[in-house]
Parts: structure tokens; C-alpha cells; sequence
């Protein structure tokens, strides 16, 4: 008899409380997933995922299983241009409306030290978060780029030195055409008093450090430059900027926000 | 000449860039605050806090060490009646249009066990999110509940025993009149399988333990159970509630989230 | 029947493999506590407590109430001279030869800025460690200090500017008599190249950009310097200095650590 | 001018504190590593990597980049038999006495599904720890595993159900001949209650739950189980085995330990 129990669907079974779900999926799975890579076609990392669905009121129940079996069908092919296929296969396999997924992967790349040009590899936080429904769909890129940042109120009022510190702009691009991580990632630090490296030789120190001193930053500065290039691209349809100071002064951070949308009413 | 450099106010000079900013401010700054306490009167706790205003396209920086000013002097009053006081002279001080506030704390309430009545102190996270500009504000209080789940799938299909799991509700109310965080609480656990405790005896675990076996609950089921006995306060115009299960059977989480708002149309 | 059964004490059954266990008790609790405080008397904080004891072999388990019963009892004092009274107790009620504790709290300190004088709140980690056996304690006091450091070698090879960081001091300090956690912040703040504030008004400001670009530190510099300190106390039989700096030129952190020991031959 | 200064060569400067420093070096990179994999041949992850050396008293400063190079050379092959040559080359290019790694990386297995036999990956954290001096080298393998666990004293008390929850088991293996991750990987599940999976369907779920209820195991059962197993293997010279429970009826952790040393005396 107890053989026959699993045939039990107590998922789907029927719910009188009349209360549909906004979203209901698995959170925290952490799986490998290929990506393109500029220079290297693809890119294997992994990422921490988060799937949902919306649920309508009448049945009690969503079938979790499903969510992995779409996901790991297609984590060797998580490129931008499939991902919202599959959150549409997502859709479809959990007989839904609507159908939500974040992923969030590290991604690396080889960046030359600005003198020496020796050759090491950076880690930027990245993150793809979709929704598709029966009449549209929207997709935003996330990534996370330390930088450094010298404050040009401390250059102004001391005698010599300035305070400075790494600090992470964020992107979130709504898409638009398809673009590369890595052309995002070289606009943003163009924007800051210098990028940060991984293999700095004494010559790019100096390099790095009086390249800062020439281009002070406070947050604001850091999210308006990077708002204008961005907006200069004329690529995305809406995007905010985020900046945040890990102070070398104070405990906490300093933090700046725009928000850019076209056309605005 | 250096003792007079400190009167340059670099962040009051004019920008020209034409990009009002979101939100400016600081970010992550741990403080000791006291908030009401209904057992107790008081209670002393940690957060850890973000405040921001916009800032006009016109002005190059906003003043960092008045946020800290503020918070400061209001950190013995962060009560659920005196947060938005707060909000308001952030918004003064800074000479904003609009100012943000969120705080996140520990908030920590004394529990009996359910059968030894044996007492020791739960702990459960806690956050105020606010905005106020001239013409609105609004506050959102969330508290985030740990519960137990019995999955009603597993114990309907096997021979013995359930899957089972610590879990967390997070309820996010708009206000709406003044509460108690422990009136919420003790309405979450009531929809759970089980509360959870710091302290049992083997009798309360007995006690959990069949009690949880006898109210199986799916995530779906826990956020519409919360949804209705919320609903049925009446007392807040806008909430949600999500459910987190660290499932025993798995290495990630079931997931589910509804949304409430009085009056849609 | 349901009723006797929590009598059944499978803890206390008898173990047949043979293998003592080393440590077993209860991790991650998150309990408010007090401890002593130089200004104010007492500090209501909260802690992570780790407690935990050693099993004879001959034991099926342990009894993780009783580890809670002994800690609320003892919330309200876990001052240096009491924590060892605790975990005597712990050692007791749990019929073990050995207890071990660890508690995680911040500890927070009102400071003046160095030139306006104006006051707030710094938040400072500590941990008490502590081990008590029939013949034998110890007890290890752990306390993390943010400073600021300014590279010595970017300095020297830069036209001017210099890169500088945030970056954490632990020191963890075996007693010894008491002393105070506040005058161990003093000690290390004046060994980085500045001590690191939560307000600064622009004077402040300019004075901790000035005094930090004229003393450079690299974190083999702060474990030395605060090594020599601590060692002229002649306080402590043993104690590690680390130091980590969450480079502003880098996004890693760059570390260093020493470790001193009375009389080692 | 300028461009002469980055000869000077700050941390060869001489030191006169007296103060060897025990470990100096990089913390906290993010880089992608290539180890093995018994299915795939490699398996390509990223990992956090702290590498350190010790300073003699008479040297100012270590040499940073250094630590970077060597490991950029050898990330596309850091199996476990060439941990050690990676680590032999940091101390060579740093002149050091001594060199310390340790790396953290997660490391994903496809596995089947107990009755359905679907496929799907989990995710296992591994670190590899070494250090390499002059005359002599020590190397540890830890892997932290994902599981379920069934409380017998819950289950022994109770009329029906018993409380089970997620637990990690970590062990910590001294080499050694060379092992697969997998098998360490297999042999811990066998020692729960149950394994947990990412993909279970409905006649997996029945089987889960069913062979949990019926192998009860407290944390203190586990590390014990897994003790007598890897005793068995007559491999290990040294190790530990650490068992955390989430615990589905508290907001905190069971937890227990025992250490394995051959030949003790």
C-alpha cells in the first residue's frame, strides 16, 4: 500500500481560501552555469538562483521539483540572449502567468596593470534578473564594480594627502540590445579616480595612486559621470546607478543612487 | 594658510552636470538605539542603519556628518511614533525634499516554553523602512518570525514521520495604527506547524513535536494563513508576507510571497 | 501511554562505539546580554554564544537545554571577572570534565572628534573565549578595532597623494587581570595612522587626512607597533595582533599577524 | 624625478622593532581554479584564497604582488597534488621560512535521485589547507556536506513524527594519500539520517522521508558514525569531524566534534 502513496498530489489539490500567490518557487540553490565570455566565448562559473511562479488561488500547492528540472536543463547555455527562454520554459512547465528568476554569478576577467601590463584576474559581481508573462517580459544586468575613489573634499582642505578608499558601483540595465560585461565594466571605471587591480608592480602603484590624486570623486560624482556615459549609449531604456564608499575615515559607507528613465513624462 | 582650508565647502559648490540625485547618503552604520518594549517599557538593541535624501542637480555634494548628527541625538527614541520625527529633521537638516530611513535590528522577547513553561529569550529581526517628503511619508515595519514547517506533501505520502524544517515568515506592514511586535509574532506562529523556542524540556518537545505532525504547512499554506488573520486586523492598508523553508530535504529553500493592498481596483 | 513517554531520557542511554566526543553543545544562539562599561557602568548588547562541553564515551548524547538554563541565568552579567563563573556552571550542569564558550558582541563607545569635539558612537567587536577544566581555565579576550592606514610605499614613489584603506585591528588577549576593553581601543587606534570616527565635521576632517598621510603603516608596520605596546603592558602572558587592510588599490585584502608569548624558551 | 621614484624599494628597508611577523600576505582573493573531478577529469570553480608567508624582524615589508603572481600561474591546476607545489614556489619567491595557503571553493557533483534516478547537481564547500617550511609540509582537505538528521529523543517521545532538519557535517582530513572528494562525499551521507538532494520527486520524497524516520541520528550519532568510517579507511593520520544542525524546533544549532589522531600517546 505505501507504494501507492506517492500518487498522492496534495500540491494539486484544491484551496478554498481564495488567496492567489504573487510568487512561490525554490530560492538559494546554488549551481554551475556557463556564460559568454568576451574573450574567451564562455565563461563557467557558478550562481546562486532564485526561481518563482505565480500560483493562482484555487490550487494549493506549487510543484518545486519542476524549477530544477528547467534550471539544470539549460545552466550550460545562461548567456543573456537564453536566459528568458529559459524562464519561458519555466513558465510553461509550471502552468503559469507569470514566471520570475534572479540569478547572481561571480565573472572573471584578465585586466593588464596599467604600466607593467602584467596580466592577472578580476572577480565582479554580476547578476541577470528576468520576468516573462503571457504579454511581455523584462530583463536587467546587474554588475558590481570596485573601484577607487579619492574624496575631493579632503584633497581640498589638507595641506597634502586625501583620504580615499575602494568603493562598488553598481549597474542595473534594463535591456535593450545585447552588450558585453566587460564594456560596461571599462565605462564605469573610467568614471572613478582609478580602477582597482589585482597584480599592481611598484610602477603601477605610483601609476594608480597619482592617477586617484588627479581625479577626485565623491559618490555623487561617481554615479552622475557614470549615469552620463551611460545615458550617452542611448542602449537602455531605463537604468540606476549605485555607488557606495567603504570610508577609510569612518566605519560605515558613503552611498549615492540615480535612477535613468527614457522619456519620462 | 592650511588652518583656513577647512572653510572651502567643496560640497556646496555648484554642479553643472544637470542629474538630481535619488538618494545620497550613509550606509551601514552600526548604532546603539532603545525602541518600546511591551513587556518591559524599553528595549535596548543594535541597528544597523541607512539614511538618505535627494539631492538637487545644482549642488555637488550633500553634508555627510548630518545624518550622524541627527540619528545621534534620536537614538533613544526610535519607537514606531518617533521614527518618522526622526525622518522629518533628516529631511531639515539636509535641506531635502525627501529623506529615507531604514533601521535593522535584533529585537529580543522572553518566551515560555509550551508545556515546562521554563522561560529564555527568543530573538527575531526587526525593520523600519520610512520615507517623508512635503506632502507624504510612509512606514513600513517588518519583522522576520522563525517557525516550524511539517511538509503536508511528505507526511501524506510516507509510511512514518515528515520532512520538516526551521523556517522564516518576514511580514512587512504598512501603517496603519501603532502595534506590538509581539502581537505579530504571536500571529505568525499560529500559522506555522510550530512556533520554535530557545528553551524546551523533553515534555515540549514531545509537545512540538506532535503538534507540528498534526498542522503540515507548505509555504503557500503559511503565507495565506498570515495573509488572513493580517487581513482580518484590518488594521493595515498594505502588507506582505513571505515564507522562507530551509528544507531538510534539500540544500535550498521553498519560497513563497503574497501581497495585500485594501481596496484595489 | 502518549502521555510517560517523554520520560524515555535517550541522551542518557549508553553508548556502545567507544568514541569521546571533544565538543558537543549548542552554536549560534542569539542572546542580549550586559557587560561592563568604562562610562556608563553596564552596556546592554547581544551576543552570538557558542557553549559547549566534552562527552565520555559512554554516553549517547548531551542535554542542550540545560546549556540555555545556565546562560539566561547568567545574562545579565557576563562582565570578564563573571564569564568563567558561567561556564563553571555550564561545566557543572552538564556533569562534563570540560566547557568551552564563545560569545560575539559589538561593544559600542562614545568618541570625540579630534578637532570639533562633537560627539558619537563607534561600534567595536569583541569575543570572550574562554575553557574551564578540573585543574585548568583560560580566557581569551578578542576585541577588532577599525583604523585607517596610508601605504608608507606609495607614499615614498607617488609625486604626491597616497593610497589609503580602512582596515580592522584584532587583538586577542589572554588574562591576566581585568582591564579595560576601552583602553586597549586607545592602545591600537595610536599605532594606525589614524583612528577611524563615525562624525567628522570638515575640520576633523582635514586633521585626520593630515596626521594619517604623516604617519604611513603598512599592516606590517600596525602588528609591530601595537605588538610593542601591548608587550610594555606586561599585562597579558600571550596575545595575537592581526591586522587586515581592505585595500583601496586592490579588491583584496592585504594581512599580517603576530603572536607573542611570555617567557618562551 | 617622478619617474625614479618607484625604485624605492620600501619594504626591502631595513627594521630595527625586532619583531619577526609570523604570517604576512593576500586575504580574501577571488580567483577562478581548476581542480580535479572523478566523473569530468577537471572541474573548473573559483575559490577564496588567502596565501601568507613569514617576514624575518630585520625586513620592513613583505612583497605583495608576488603572492598574486605564483598563484595566477598555477590556478589551472590546483588538484590536490599540486596544492603543495604551488605553495613551494610562493615561499621561494618570497624567501620565506615558511608559506601558508588556504583555500575555500565550492565544488558541484551530479547525483541521482534515490528512486526517480534523476539527475542533478549539489553543491559541497571544500577548502584545502596547507603550509610548507623547510623541513617539513602539512596538507588538509575539508569538505562540508549537506544532510538530514532525524532526532531520536523526538522520535522515542512522540506519538507520531519526530523533528528532523538540514545538518553540515565538515571533515577536516590530514593527507595522506591522494582521495576523491566523492567518496569522502558518500561515506558521510551514509551516516545521516538521510542525504538531501536538489531534485526529488514525489516517489524520492516518500523514500527520503521514510529512511530518515527510520535512521534516527543525533548530531552526536553523526560524528561518531562518521569517526568509525574514516578510522576504517586507515588513511588519515589526523582528522576531525564537525556536525551543525539546524534544528528545526529552536532558532540555533546543535553541534559536536571529535578528533582523530593516530597513535596517540
Amino acid at each position: 500500500m505505501g507504494k501507492q502513496l506517492h500518487h498522492i498530489d496534495v500540491q494539486n489539490q484544491k484551496d478554498f481560501r481564495k488567496i492567489p500567490i504573487n510568487k512561490v518557487g525554490v530560492k538559494g540553490l546554488e549551481y554551475p552555469i556557463t556564460v559568454l565570455d568576451k574573450a574567451n566565448g564562455v565563461q563557467h562559473t557558478s550562481a546562486i538562483v532564485n526561481l518563482f511562479v505565480d500560483l493562482p488561488h484555487e490550487f494549493k500547492g506549487t510543484h518545486m521539483s519542476r524549477f530544477i528540472e528547467v534550471f539544470n536543463k539549460h545552466r550550460k547555455d545562461l548567456s543573456m540572449p537564453h536566459f528568458l527562454t529559459m524562464l519561458k520554459e519555466v513558465r510553461t512547465a509550471l502552468h503559469a502567468e507569470t514566471a520570475y528568476a534572479d540569478i547572481h554569478f561571480p565573472y572573471f576577467i584578465e585586466k593588464e596593470a596599467p604600466v607593467s601590463h602584467q596580466k592577472s584576474i578580476m572577480r565582479y559581481e554580476c547578476a541577470f534578473q528576468g520576468m516573462v508573462n503571457t504579454n511581455k517580459h523584462n530583463f536587467i544586468v546587474s554588475i558590481s564594480i570596485p573601484v577607487q575613489t579619492v574624496c575631493p573634499c579632503s584633497k581640498a582642505i589638507s595641506k597634502y594627502g586625501a583620504h580615499n578608499q575602494r568603493g562598488i558601483v553598481t549597474v542595473s540595465l534594463h535591456l535593450g540590445p545585447f552588450f558585453w560585461i566587460e564594456d560596461i565594466i571599462g565605462l564605469v571605471e573610467s568614471c572613478a579616480s582609478s580602477a582597482v587591480f589585482t597584480l599592481l608592480k611598484r610602477s603601477d602603484e605610483k601609476f594608480v595612486t597619482e592617477t586617484a590624486y588627479e581625479n577626485p570623486r565623491f559618490v555623487e560624482d561617481l554615479v552622475r559621470e557614470v549615469y552620463l556615459k551611460l545615458e550617452a549609449l542611448k542602449q537602455f531604456p531605463e537604468f540606476t546607478v549605485e555607488a557606495e564608499n567603504f570610508e577609510s575615515i569612518h566605519n560605515h559607507s558613503a552611498f549615492a543612487m540615480v535612477h535613468y528613465q527614457a522619456h519620462k513624462e
